[in-house]
């Protein structure tokens, strides 16, 4: 046996996110069954997280364990070959058999997409509309985020988490174009929608409907009611995971 | 009673096409719906004409009949608060009752979406991936198929159409960039798949497999095998229809 290390782009629309689920398609299930068919193999895959319905992957990462003799250099090209056009392989390598691409993660960057431009049908699922943001001052708000923090208060009430102590290293804001702006946050984990709410956060104090002393309330007191709203998942894409 | 227009644009990848069907998601189905719900008024809508599964469009036209009191106005926007993402209405306007957005139509623009380059999953459905093509030879291709023909070689054996004969005004083409062709066809009037076999009959003269006395023949003689491939439907968009 040997353990596979995959890259994974998906567009999370038609997904109901990652985690295998009966009767639902999912990035998983689709991936699983493709390497069934494929190699004759049942397996079980393990991402570096789950990503939600509707929410994307420009390089999910996930690993499984199949015979030595399947060929490393082989399973890009068939599997792709087999997977419909929203979920796709970009590279395959053979990884040592103390690796796990959830447990041995460093850190993972998450990227989000606002739009405070009209509506297009074929971008409406890539991206969140909003009003117009003023990106210096989310900037003010990435800043009061970053950080090592309990952040309590930006996690789903859903989540099955006992410990809320997360570092975020990194906040990066920049427009892509005239009323496309990008948020990169890297941190070292984030619980169940953090993203989500860290981008709410920063776009309700732009819009002015959070101010500073509101969000550091958030970061002390952990109440979700102090941080700002959860953001649509279509925004959302996991852009890399560090090893 | 009064006669609105609207301009709809909408991503097809999801829609079992334009047609309404029992039980199956439909673009017509959709927006008679949404009208029912908006203005509780049960409505027929007429399109400039059906496009199949998976076809996009960028301005498709459909006409339905209305009671006087609703503001033609207020239309679009409260359509478009009911409306899913993937479907959009660009504009709502009176027209005479006399007006019918398939039969008033003069002529269409259709443009087919083609890529050389590497497969990305935000895009699979919105183009048709190839070989490298060029775009010299598409372009002598172009200008055998131009003009009134019988394009009876051209469309698919399903078509209960009886005239086969139809003028193709102009084909477009250019690169959009490095892997990316776009292909615009303007005509009078479309059979069955007949755009989808016109650019497919580009890309198999492009690649070598078809040659110019083959063409020939089959706008002379009608039989399908002699003109080139169906290229699939997501390629495909419906831009524009004149009146």
């Amino acid at each position: 046996m040997k353990r596979i290390l995959l890259k994974i782009a998906y567009d999370g629309t038609n997904f109901h996110g990652w985690q295998k689920q009966e009767g639902l398609r999912s990035v998983q299930g689709e991936i699983e069954q493709a390497i069934e068919r494929a190699f004759k193999f049942s397996c079980n895959l393990f991402a570096s997280g789950r990503t939600d319905a509707g929410v994307h992957a420009l390089a999910q990462m996930a690993h499984f364990d199949i015979d030595d003799a399947v060929p490393t250099n082989k399973i890009k090209l068939v599997l792709n070959r087999i997977l419909p056009p929203d979920v796709q392989i970009l590279s395959a390598k053979k990884v040592s058999e103390n690796f796990h691409a959830r447990f041995s993660a460093k850190k993972k960057t998450y990227q989000y997409l606002l739009c405070t431009g009209k509506k297009n049908v074929f971008e409406a699922n890539r991206k969140a509309y909003t009003e117009e943001l003023d990106l210096s001052k989310m900037q003010e708000c990435a800043l009061l985020l970053t950080g090592e923090h309990d952040f309590k208060a930006f996690c789903s009430s859903q989540t099955s988490a006992k410990d809320f102590v997360r570092t975020v290293y990194d906040i990066k804001l920049y427009k892509k174009s005239r009323h496309n702006i990008v948020v990169e946050v890297t941190g070292n984990g984030f619980l169940m929608n953090m993203v989500r709410i860290l981008v709410g956060t920063m776009v309700d104090y732009s819009l002015g409907k959070l101010d500073k002393k509101r969000i550091l309330k958030a970061l002390e007191s952990g109440e979700r009611s102090c941080a700002g709203r959860t953001m649509p998942p279509q925004g959302l894409y996991l852009k890399k995971v560090f090893y």
